[in-house]
């Protein structure tokens, strides 16, 4: 297939949704981000890369980042971790208190903020320090992307810190139902850190690739996690990925793949290729409005959805 | 592929878990089935259909009849069934009325119980009669499984009638927020009419596989819905199709499918297959356990999940 | 005291008021009333009654009415009743719903919906049949108010049933909980019946004057309820008498009371009298705003609050 | 009235209640408090003070706090106040997170923890410093009681707050909906401060005859707050003041009071005195039980409930 005509292709195409949609602004440092960038980068198994637009930008990657403290909290605690949050689609944002009380702290999923905040616990008891625990997050998310430049954008950072109001309910709620082993602040703080994390597309679609692959990086043989893992780690992708629009984008898409509020979207074609699109403009569930259309128009013109 | 064989396997390797799970009991009718009866049931695109089991045993879909109307719905009111009806998980079942509430009557997807009442309501607004209702979705269903001999079971229906309580109510609450346009008892006795259909897990498997193929059954090459309603068909039947243990059926198995608590669960892999399991015991999410179970031991053995 | 002198001064004080708020429109039948009438009226131990505006003008009694089916439930069934409706305030509306499936389909108190509704099941099943528990209710509330005229208003009831889906909800929620003995359908006919009675507010003073005075009428001396039974009513009256605004009543009125969507509000001074008003403009909680004003104006000018 | 003759048999009459409940456990300073303790005081306008048990035995008040503090702020921000916390009963505490959420962070009424955090919170921010606003608070408290010597077990501060996750998840929640001005770690620590006071019955009834005299302490003539918010708080102790059995108070006992985990009740007969019992050992709904029972045989033989 000729990924570089496709991508060239969507580019055109998605001009005219480039200036649809709202960037975040919860946090100010989100909201200054120039607001009509797009890239696209596709990593095939054989390490070919194909990409369009500033595909070299780095961007924050936000929720993107639950995906990888997922994966490493399931490398560590294999099933056990399902008894410290669950694995199903949990509704619409509203609900998702009345469940953690209702469901006893155990949030629904790794990809909805609670569930992200117990997996980083998680890890913070695992390396029992802060700076270990955002090291090692670090270190696994240079591994499976090959490039050692990553770090987080302290701004962001600090940003997120001052406006996290809702995510410190939430971890005090899970902690007064005693599913939070670490101090609160602590697990926030490194929850806010990886949530601050910078990537380009290239670097995203690079180090999702395993993910395509059953565990295994294609291009370094290097294993990550069990093809039971990797497995899980998709079909939550697929389920719980996309906000409370993860139904729509099962649909439109047709792909595993996960979004952030930072404008970054991944998804990978099982056994075949990665993808990752960068687009700040949001729908209203959150999700890059163009990303998201310019995913549709992948699977559409490359007849690769999983349906 | 050998699927004979590997239905065999299956067959051999299911045998431990048949004594496992509850038959559903809410209702004295559905309670009354044997509940050690397994069977299961392929079918290719060129015809060819695979069995295990009693696979011309005649079971009650229930819930996998929404499967049906929905198709039908969505046939007749393209994307304007989704002003009625979401496409969303759901979270809990406990959730459920809440979210009723606080979305103003609409249900968030068409296979939970409000959702799948909502869409029996479009149709019988569109035949206007309760008995013609009723008879489209039954030979909408005969055609699909080349089956004529396709009826209900009258026992079933008048127990679903008398204990339906809780239908009635999330029925009268849609209804206060205009999103009932017809009577809500005949609305109520239509949706209990088609769940209490039955059918064989050849039936079944035959029935499904015009999903796998864009919307065409590839034996008949009748189109009955358009390559991107059966997409959607497929993609609400990933994200939805087994009640609060979705996430986990799409992990286990990896297929778009539907259960039902009669027992049954029909499944597609896209492009090339349909597949049919019965087995009454249930598991604690409503879903048939060694239905369950004997769909992960296929997509183990076939390599076919989609993920 | 002067009681004609101060109603008059009230009369005089309310006129600002009585252009203000909403008739209750959600049924046409109650929509048509003539907007603008005032009435009040006080009845004291010793028989004597000051009234003033059209004190025999009839108007829908609505949730007034869960005040007798409480009292003479309570009466048949004592303490048991309880088993089967709270007495506890219910916090907002939206929570109801969220309450009975929490609370096992055991609504929060008498004086909800769900709660009345119950309430009216207890009769039902005590009585057998509808058309004599509607009598029995009615003779009841005749027998205290000393007024064999009273009946219903069948336009009202009507359009009560032809709009009652919400209701219809509960009903069968709470049936599905096993928390409703009766017909649900027989329920909801008889409780809206209730809700259709019309009476004036000389006829409504006359009839709570018994719970004024530990429920034995001054007047005739026949004892209704027990000393105890009383307090309870009068108890759940003050904490969850006017839906939303029961804090705000306690308050600004500071008397056991209740009203109805119909404009008609009832309270007691303990040991002296009764106190009726009917104005049929709702404020934004559904209780009569001029009413709810001109109850506070009788307390402040009396000093016969219970603080 | 020979109130130390009723003290007197109440204290007879209340020995088999003693042994029933059970401490409150939830922090280890509770717990530990010697279970069988029983004491009981009355405060008339006069001056003249009954009492019977160990009725100068300190405890910790806990939430009979929150009536203190929502006299001041009511004091200093009059109905200003009621846009940050509401006045109304709240339903089980199942709701409250619910409630929260659904009303845009404003608490139902200022007894719950939600409604006494955000009343804090506002003491907070006009006072400026952690330090002064507790003083301010204790000096209050010193005021009205007439007793120098009160203070706080620090100990019982410092169990709380090692086990406050709950409470910070409510200010955080808040705080997200921007109604908590200041800092959360500060509003907390005072609001655990003040809930750690200790007193005495003797102490706790004096402190309470203002709001049985219109606001004005009856002794000293010192008024402390306006008639209408003397009532203001008298209404909300009788609809909110217990828990989630603030009816069945209000039916039991018939007066306005406020209990507290800690065993502590106090409650007023408007125009008369002020009441208040200790027994640490807890009913079903966090309120004292033998104290309960105490206030009940209290109204029963001195004829003083409000209804």
């Amino acid at each position: 297939m000729n990924y570089q005509k496709i991508l060239e292709e969507i580019e055109e195409e998605i001009e005219p949704f480039l200036c649809e949609g709202k960037v975040a602004d919860y946090i100010p440092a989100l909201a200054k981000v120039d607001a009509d960038q797009f890239a696209m980068s596709i990593t095939l198994f054989d390490g070919r890369t194909f990409s369009i637009g500033e595909s070299d930008q780095k961007f924050s990657i936000q929720s993107i980042s639950k995906v990888f403290t997922f994966t490493k909290a399931l490398k560590i605690f294999s099933s056990k971790l399902y008894t410290r949050v669950g694995k199903e689609p949990s509704g619409n944002p509203f609900n998702s208190l009345v469940q953690l009380e209702y469901e006893n702290g155990i949030p629904r999923n790794p990809f909805i903020n609670a569930g992200a905040i117990v997996t980083t616990d998680t890890l913070l008891a695992h390396y029992k320090e802060k700076a270990e625990t955002f090291d090692r997050i670090l270190s696994f998310i240079r591994d499976i992307s090959g490039s050692e430049g990553i770090t987080y954008d302290k701004e962001v950072w600090h940003s997120e810190l001052e406006h996290g109001f809702r995510n410190l309910a939430l971890a005090n709620m899970m902690k007064s139902f005693d599913n939070l082993e670490c101090d609160v602040q602590e697990v926030v703080e490194t929850y806010f850190k990886h949530c601050s994390i910078t990537m380009s597309t290239k670097e995203l679609s690079r180090a999702m690739l395993f993910l395509a692959n059953h565990g295994v990086d294609p291009i370094t043989n290097m294993k990550y996690v069990s093809p039971h893992q990797a497995k899980r780690v998709n079909a939550v992708m697929l389920t719980c990925g996309h906000y409370d629009a993860s139904g729509d984008f099962a649909f439109h898409v047709g792909l595993p793949g996960k979004s952030g509020v930072g404008g970054g979207i991944v998804a990978i074609v099982p056994r075949l290729l990665s993808i990752s699109v960068f687009s700040p403009r949001l729908n209203s569930w959150g999700n890059s409005l163009a990303g998201t259309k310019a995913l549709e128009l992948f699977t559409n013109k490359s007849g690769l959805s999983i349906f």
